[in-house]
């Protein structure tokens, strides 16, 4: 497996664009399309939260009924979420504008987006921004960055990644773009991540391939604890790359879910040290757990943590918090067992034995807190199951961010 | 029922002092002692913690023993959390010291501790402070706020309360005392409370009121969303006031937890508004619930939002993110028939009629938003119940005190 460039149209048969629609901001693009020239299977993760934005109603029944995808309209700037049945008109309206501009089916357009709650997208905007889509669309890897770069509401830099690898001695490509940067506490999924792929697979093997990659990489990542109304995550494949069809329970399977993990991993990654506010990606590690499910627990629990956070902004050893937030993520271990250890570019130290203070020297422990990727490795010495979760330390900037948003 | 000054030395027969003990601070008082000159029934409510500070564990046992009470000793500075055999140790040296000092049965001396995690308390430097408190012992309202300003942390202010009530036509006291003000997230319990009545009153009644009124009081309260390794609220009943016994079920009973509903609900907001660095307290209270789990599950996660905080620091009417934090909740209704308001000593205004913004006036919500009790009002229209839960707003000052607290 290896990483390659070119995002979302990386993967054969993918083309991007992205375009100026004035939906909310007046001096940046607003508006990504994704095309496929030929009719995708598609796969969906979205929001558990019962307030869920048009937009993901749309699409979750775009996805539920397994109709195929030819293209998703993505727009920042306004969420249309909290918008009732107009909410789903404008939904209906832009699947509209963009079959008829792309010449698709209107029921294999995907629709998205991001930004403040509580008001409707101007379709008429969109659908002029989206006769620009269509004839900027291409497969460069500027147009796949563009269209990441579109999406993005109080993130600082575009999210993209992509691999390659050999199925059955046939290269298939996984790529993909995300944004974040506040309400990221993902229940099943995050904001808002596309990925793209041209392996030849089933919709059932790529639906579930999906839905585990996403439960270890998106759904570990958290800003602010809070699970937005318009996650979604979709997986299209334009089945373009002619390897043997990959269906569940196989070694195939197991080699496009190592690669899709690797794509998203690194998505997510990147939306948490992109965190609002962040000065540092912060990844909490817990290791000899009973089970998968006690360690992704506590290694969300403290990853969510606005003490720990707050530590880690401060550059703190200050571990009592780590320990306490071990302790009421609701699961039973034993304190006077875990080792504790940080971790960064800077170094390793151990922090805890058995539950007590090494004796390490704060200074060196500073040091390693003033990486710009600080890691927290518990071990609970229960069993052998780990888990790892994404986050970012919690500053000023966070609160000058969000004090405001909306002016 | 009437408020009344006195805190924690209202009800007859209890004494309070507070004296600096150098245990961490230099330049302030930092141990406190709540003194009775008989032994109290007592009851209490612990953190639910998997991590429990060693006096956590010395307490708990006093009281699930059924053990009388004559003094609790509090230090503040340093938790004694963490610290193993030599923690439970240290606790077993105070009570000891205490008994020796104050002439009282040493497994009738409960002892607090609040401050940092991971460093043991000199046992030495308590012991010599005991004898001052000895000394300085008494029952007047300076002693008593001197004792809740002693246990303080980051708290900017002493917090009591106290109230009087007829119980068949005897006057029966309450008072109180209690600290924050980060890791404030509690779960059965908060950080340090204190609680005193001279009522006659079984210990099982006691227990039982305990409890009940926790679960709506302190148990409803957020600051950052941790959950401390120190928790504890003990209630002692002196029974000097000459009342007919107060049994559970009866209308006694409900008489006296509602006067001790009062004390606690008091101590609480005053815990929320005093949250580090907030400038307002945040009152959230969800109307027309089909039951009072979900109308509680709901008050708490809107005020624990870090969103929902921030939104209230920049007094920004970003109703957006409040309907999104009931939405993941974890509980089902209906988001297109909830009604929201926002109200404060500068009016009422609603914001949502059905899910729907009413068109309200930004700059009046504004205003509203900047006073320094700030209330959001939900009504699901689905039954009849309802709940309250108290918070603050999300500061800069809040990153200020919490990036570098230990130094």
């Amino acid at each position: 497996m290896k990483q390659i460039d070119g995002g979302v149209t990386a993967a054969k048969g993918f083309e991007a664009a992205a375009t100026a629609a004035k939906i909310k901001y007046e001096d940046r693009d607003d508006l990504a399309l994704l095309y496929s020239d030929t009719p995708c299977i598609a796969a969906g993760t979205f929001t558990t939260n019962v307030v869920k934005a048009a937009p993901v109603i749309w699409d979750k029944t775009l996805i539920e009924e397994h109709r195929k995808v030819r293209a998703v309209v993505v727009n920042s700037g306004i969420a249309n979420a909290c918008t009732g049945k107009e909410g789903l008109s404008c939904c209906k309206e832009t699947a509209k504008a963009a079959a008829d501009t792309l010449q698709v089916p209107e029921d294999q357009v995907a629709v998205c987006s991001t930004g403040i709650i509580g008001e409707s997208v101007p379709v008429d905007k969109i659908a002029a921004g989206l006769k620009d889509l269509a004839a900027e669309k291409n497969a460069t890897k500027e147009n796949a960055t563009a269209a990441a770069a579109a999406m993005m509401t109080t993130d600082t830099h575009p999210k993209e990644a992509a691999v390659q690898t050999e199925i059955d001695d046939v290269t298939i490509t996984i790529g993909g773009m995300s944004k974040g940067s506040g309400m990221i506490h993902p229940n099943m999924c995050t904001m808002l991540a596309f990925l793209t792929t041209d392996a030849e697979i089933t919709q059932e093997a790529l639906q579930m391939a999906l839905d585990e990659v996403v439960a270890d990489t998106f759904n570990m990542i958290s800003v602010d604890g809070d699970t937005s109304t318009n996650d979604t995550v979709l997986l299209l494949s334009s089945r373009k790359a002619n390897n043997p069809t990959i269906t569940e329970g196989t070694e195939l399977y197991d080699h496009f879910k190592e690669a899709l993990m690797s794509v998203c991993q690194c998505l997510a990654r990147q939306m948490a040290a992109d965190g609002e506010g962040a000065h540092a990606l912060l990844t909490v590690t817990v290791i000899g757990c009973e089970s998968k499910a006690q360690a992704k627990l506590i290694a969300r629990t403290v990853v969510s943590s606005n003490l720990v956070k707050t530590a880690v902004a401060g550059h703190d050893a200050n571990w009592g918090r780590i320990l306490c937030a071990m302790g009421y993520a609701g699961t039973e271990f034993d304190p006077d067992k875990v080792d504790l250890f940080f971790k960064s570019e800077a170094g390793t130290i151990q922090i805890l034995k058995n539950g007590r203070a090494t004796g390490f020297s704060e200074q060196e422990a500073t040091k390693i807190l003033s990486g710009p990727e600080v890691t927290i490795l518990a071990d609970l010495k229960m069993g052998d199951e780990e888990a790892t979760a994404w986050g970012c330390d919690l500053t000023h900037d966070y609160i000058s961010i969000n004090a405001d948003y909306r002016s």
